[in-house]
């Protein structure tokens, strides 16, 4: 799937600084991190508000003109050659779920400090200013809404409704702002001319395929709804077959019904019932109320449109079998959104150049860059494998190299875009 | 099934007062009433005290000599003529489920309590004595095990024990029958001759076939387990199919197995998933563990035997084709308890006397009268309908006729076995 490494351009990058990059890293991990290895830094928390504050003092001795935006979006300035271009932006995110690891979000971030380090110190001035973006509450695991601060700043979620969500003490995300002084001011950024975003992949494929970069061509199109089974509470003893109306029989054959049509769609499709629960959830009574959650992911949009009508109907079958009622809410449908072709073409190259095993690769996760991306501006994502596909979990991990070369491609990608 | 009224042996019966039982079981209903028509009077609390102590005066008010045992349950005695004769026992319980309804239970006591009214103001002397039962604690939602009282009188469960089993609050069985002064000292009965129990059926089947009276031939075997299935947690959108191991797409199969083997076994067959919990239990992410019961039912032994071999290895496919681990504990097996061929008569007798349509049935549910019967005390139950099968909940609801063919029918068999 990558092109041979002759294809790629030449161009004239420095070699960022592997050890300097890990130990950062290990750094930023500290604000938040938890005995067992992972890290606990959720949205605005006071561990955010420091590690924020270890960040921009980073930035700043890295040359860096900061500025924070009325989101809490902190973004990092190295000026370009040309007062015409526009910025080529990076980042990610720094805040982390509960029981997070110390890379989703952290690397994106931190690569983007190695790559201003790097240039700084090579004095490389690009045409374009070169801009570093942390994101405010990515992980959507506080106010109950995702992607706070790049859809806001994006455009597709209003200032106003994201200042106003409120966690589950009732403290708003703007006074969770104030808490750590992180509601700013900047307004006068100029729109990028290109984001780009490294993360870690949150998926087996990479390291499956023994692929060492990821080339993110989009984000997946989703359909999510919420089903509820109605049957009715009986005696597990004396009720016969006949007699029963069992939600949770109903329930468990539309589980499987969406495993079978994710599996109907081959590697590219997601079928999921994470959440499920039983009432009344006890073990001599049949159960009369089941609530579970359906979700489907595919790159296709028509095979989410197919799925938006197949699934309602073949569960409306298997519910009328087992003498159940069903109530179904379609709760989400999001379109695929498709990177830039010429912002993919640069990561596709900078892994060519480096001699890094590339495939493309769809993502599965929420990220950034989709709302970025959905506003307009050209971008692309970069991943790197982690260990066993898994986030989202103290043991979420990486090795320095793969944290290199994900940086390395970073950064070349930038820098040809502001070249 | 049943006999025609006239093979039905006559008897000199008197007809039990149906408005007083009915008032009767309306008052005992009071004792932990609920707004909703129910009835929350779990064993030993306040509302038992409350309750038993109106019961042990409207026994004391009909004339029968009381006595408490160690372990709470109270037996109120009418003589006999014959003083050779061991007594003819009948009863039930009158604690509740905490959402339970007005005559689970408290039908059984009531209506031996009309029973023996009626034989006093008719001045019937049976040769045999006859006594009344109250059992300690039959539905087991306080101290964790169910037929406390009849099961430590019958001899299945160690006094000792079951004195020391403690609610959530710490509280011993023990202490609960002191705070409610009922832990007696009675040792002295003699062991009955026979024991009958009237008791709503708790499930659908009479009032589907339009009979009066279950003529009740015995309790079902049963096999419980307690499973979990392993497998691994997952982003839902970063997994392919190929990577996953959905612990609930593997437990709602076996869902779907019990089922599909209770129906293959008509409608004798009892097969029940009523508790089931999913972790980490989140819309996002593969499930990872899933812990569920499972039960079976079945009037025969040897189809139980059979499901405790087939299961587990139908299961075991199952989990090893969607790759996921499977931990399988056997909690409990229970034999078939037949009831006693010539007190089942006497039932059947009794219904067809008073032209009830009848039919024989399996109890579905524990009842006092199976740690009894495996004592090797010749048993009987007799069943009335209850509306749509419903019961431990406040809509539980039968008929005051209903009410009142049960107690005849109990009057003529009782008297008929200590005549």
């Amino acid at each position: 799937m990558a092109p041979t490494p002759t294809a790629a351009p030449r161009i004239n990058a420095p070699r960022i600084n592997r050890g300097r990059l890990w130990d950062t890293l290990m750094q930023a991990a500290r604000f938040g991190g938890t005995a067992d290895g992972g890290v606990n830094r959720v949205a605005l928390s006071a561990e955010d508000g420091a590690c924020r504050d270890q960040f921009r003092a980073w930035c700043e001795s890295a040359g860096l003109a900061l500025r924070v935006d009325p989101i809490g979006n902190i973004f990092a300035r190295r000026p370009g050659t040309d007062p015409a271009r526009h910025p080529v932006l990076m980042g990610s995110h720094l805040d982390s779920q509960p029981t997070g690891g110390k890379f989703d979000g952290a690397l994106g971030v931190i690569a983007g400090l190695e790559v201003m380090r790097c240039l700084a110190e090579n004095n490389i001035a690009a045409a374009a200013p070169i801009e570093l973006v942390n994101w405010t509450d990515e992980e959507g695991c506080r106010f109950g809404g995702a992607l706070i601060g790049s859809a806001s700043w994006a455009g597709s979620l209003g200032l106003e409704a994201a200042l106003a969500l409120t966690d589950r003490a009732g403290i708003s995300v703007g006074a969770a702002l104030d808490a750590i002084f992180y509601r700013g001011t900047a307004t006068d950024g100029a729109r990028p001319d290109a984001y780009f975003e490294l993360h870690i992949e949150q998926g087996p494929i990479l390291e499956q395929a023994g692929s060492r970069i990821g080339v993110v061509t989009g984000a997946q199109a989703q359909i999510w709804f919420d089903v509820v089974a109605h049957g009715r509470a009986a005696h597990a003893g004396t009720t016969p077959p006949s007699a029963r109306h069992d939600a949770l029989v109903g329930a468990a054959r539309i589980v499987d019904l969406v495993d079978r049509m994710m599996r109907a769609r081959g590697e590219d499709g997601r079928g999921t019932v994470g959440q499920l629960d039983v009432h009344p959830n006890s073990r001599n009574t049949v159960p009369d109320t089941v609530r579970f959650s359906v979700e489907f992911r595919h790159p296709s949009d028509a095979e989410i449109e197919r799925l938006g009508v197949q699934f309602p109907r073949e569960a409306g079958f298997i519910a009328r079998d087992a003498d159940i009622k069903l109530e179904m809410r379609e709760l989400l449908r999001i379109a695929a959104q498709p990177f830039d072709p010429a912002c993919i073409a640069l990561v596709r190259e900078a892994a060519a150049r480096n001699n890094l095993a590339s495939r493309d690769i769809i993502s599965g996760a929420g990220h950034d860059a989709i709302p970025v991306a959905r506003s307009g501006i050209p971008t692309a994502m970069i991943f790197t494998p982690c260990r066993d596909g898994i986030s989202h979990h103290p043991s979420e991990s990486i090795t320095p190299e793969e944290a290199a070369e994900g940086t390395q491609v970073l950064l070349e990608a930038v820098l040809a875009r502001a070249s």
